[in-house]
């Protein structure tokens, strides 16, 4: 063997100085602003996407879908002054369920349109999929092209992916909210999963797990409440639309910030 | 002839609705955050791009630079809740200069990053072309991934066109700015440019007139000022990087509204 | 007025040195494969989006619908070197009809994906918006991934734009083709089309001319045909899907390459 | 525990009817166009990027950098007719080692455009990474915007990501050639990683193993050769750069066609 320094960093492609892996290494700190929609799906379809142990919700469908624009940073990564590493944007639903007789959601299905997401996504077992998402913003001044931050401005967004329209919600303000949006509260437990590509071993995944995210430094802005509205399209390669909402309830405006660099492993699957 | 119903629109395709045409019909809503960078050129390579009769600036070389991030709308589109047509980001030089003694300003090079605005920019004299913009944001969080608007918080804007960097800007908050930047204040003077392609033709534009920028509800929103970088790299298809910085001198971050549905021709040229 | 060089260029933005414009000076030089799915649509809808003095077709409703992959350069440009400059995808549609009595075609709807061919369609008529393209490909070698130039191959095309599939389409090669398609065949004329933005002028534009397209140095490769399909999506800021098949006839997939340095006008609308 | 139906699919997400997963279950086909460029860069810095067990080559710093232009299907996913889920275009270095005395390649650094392409790679132990990448095409046509297969005939291809060029290579075709590209020809040997979160694991991966790609059904078409250009330009997030070449060989254009769904693991890292 020879003596070769080793190669260094946190995701592949790991590299003499460290600075080549997709991911840079955690902590990771997130900000952005989230449009949350509750509503409930068909109780058979939530209960036929929960993981593992996880069981169906004493509430009979329960999910939120979340529209949500991003930026994220590492400790050195330089990310905020070359923002094409540090912005994305992210569709996801998180279903909800019992663990152990805990409430706690689950997330089925996801989207974000930044390989760094995508990845990051990956090691959290969030089941990202690259896709085209867009979130109305406020930029804080009263005029034509801005909502703003009072009753009845409205906020919309988009998912889109290989070329088709995925999803469409909709958030009315109507009010400051005084306890935010419960249905994506509880603790979300993914599955972390990497196959095998051995013949023979295609339904033997390497990684198979469930786990239980982890995070600290949360801090939220003000958050506006009202009524919502949520479309989901299927396609060919997409079941999200087995989730679309029999009924709709609140909708939410949310600025999050959070930061993660854990994770507990809940059990094999 | 046919007394079949008119076409409709503001722009091609026009449509038997009216609702086909890659640009809606104005008034047009802007709101954005704008980066500016205010700088100094090389005089000649500023006067070389002066279109027509503006002559240099008593102030030889006076430029600025901007990083946005803009979102917008007509009055009937429907863009704020499908907002992947009402969002963009652009960057833009603009040399300042003097038309018969008045202090003006043009645009001589420009990009966007969406097809809507890239027709828009040309109705207005805007010589845009498609490219990849990024600019850091504030979310109005405290935490690490938020630069925040005070004192130290640094924000950064890059563009890229072709597969290529163009440009790269920083500018780091001081202070609230008094006054706001000066180098991009006078009226904004373009080209309107639309060629001909009959064998011929091709150095006799069917469109070629000096153009003055009007815009009305104009609004802004609190100004930071600061220290900035800003480098210009140049490329087979792009020669922006003759108006480098020699003298970078402030930087500021602009919350911005305005609505536009006017021009006026200032002469042919 | 000072002695300043004149500012070089075929389209905005001129520059010093004439690199910097975003389309190059023609002539361009085009080659592709293109599927041709002839069809029919409403011929009330058809006769909706013929410009001026264009008649309805004899053949009520003919249309034809085309997915092209295309490489294109200019003679000085250097693109075929650095393919981003010269690659793009397609999708348009064409009606028939009569001008003076003779059979013309017409183009009311096109995307493309790239800016450099948006501008260069607007100039020659062609009322191009921004989408994403995809056509299937041949790459000559007998493999599961290769549908190959056979019979039973099949050849599909797709059209999204601001994240909605816009259109989809296929062709299924039956035999080697005589003649090749015939409703794409007839000289195309379009309309060139420049919006004023000056208050009170927003229904007059500065350029609207009927204009035929001139092309030389035509070959085609050769061709294969059999049966087709195609579906077209309507969306809020399109109407192509007023045009959508009551009839598809044939299918075609063609080489071809031709350069274009000229355009005539007809007529001023 | 509930009676709940099994989730299905390859990977994540796993879903009811299993068509969700982001990549679609083995066997995968592909087939595409190869330019491959032979040279040899610093041996130091080959040596530092050889994983685990694999020796420095006897000919020191042989490498080859490839641009691909691929197209690719699984065997049920109806990929061909829809094809943004089929086609890619891709960058890679591979460097040559010794592994116990046989000569293989290693692959450090790889970028693909398309996401359903770098879940794929991951699951092979291809670290990619997207990127932007663009390579000059044929069209069998003789005109101006072909370059033909002739002596003469000259292809490039372009790496960019995260808005920075980072590789330009041409290839100049002077001969069909005999014995093809060799410095990409023995069996690629990567390693398949996958990143722990969990606090103290950062640097304990799940999945960290040197892999033995396998493929079959292997076809290749005409192969020309000639003389070649390789330029690789780093960045704050890339380490290829210290690849760069110190000589030149000769450059190649392969078709290729090839199926996989197998990997043999050699040994844990």
């Amino acid at each position: 063997m020879s003596t070769r320094p080793e190669l260094l960093g946190y995701t592949a492609p790991l590299s003499p100085e460290g600075r080549a892996g997709l991911v840079p290494r955690p902590p990771w700190h997130y900000v952005g602003e989230m449009l949350v929609i509750e509503y409930w799906a068909d109780p058979e379809a939530v209960a036929a996407v929960l993981p593992g142990p996880i069981e169906p919700h004493p509430d009979p469908g329960r999910c939120a879908a979340m529209f949500v624009d991003w930026q994220s940073c590492s400790d050195e990564g330089g990310e905020l002054l070359d923002p094409s590493r540090s912005q994305y944007k992210e569709f996801f639903i998180v279903c909800n369920g019992l663990l152990d007789g805990e409430e706690v959601t689950t997330c089925p299905y996801i989207w974000v349109d930044r390989d760094f997401a995508l990845a990051r996504g990956w090691l959290q077992g969030f089941p990202k999929k690259l896709g085209s998402i867009w979130v109305t913003r406020t930029f804080g001044l009263d005029c034509a092209a801005d909502p703003g931050l009072r009753e009845g401005a409205t906020f919309g967004g988009t998912l889109s992916a290989y070329d088709r329209r995925l999803a469409e919600g909709t958030v009315r303000l109507e009010r400051i909210s005084g306890d935010g949006p419960t249905h994506n509260d509880p603790p979300i437990h993914n599955v972390r999963y990497f196959a095998r590509l051995s013949a023979g071993d295609h339904d033997r995944p390497a990684v198979n797990e469930l786990v239980r995210t982890v995070s600290r430094e949360r801090s939220v802005g003000e958050i506006w409440e009202g009524s919502a509205t949520l479309e989901l399209f299927g396609g060919p390669t997409d079941e999200h639309d087995r989730l679309a909402p029999v009924r709709v309830g609140k909708g939410f405006r949310v600025p999050f910030a959070y930061t993660v660099d854990d994770l507990v492993t809940v059990t094999e699957l």
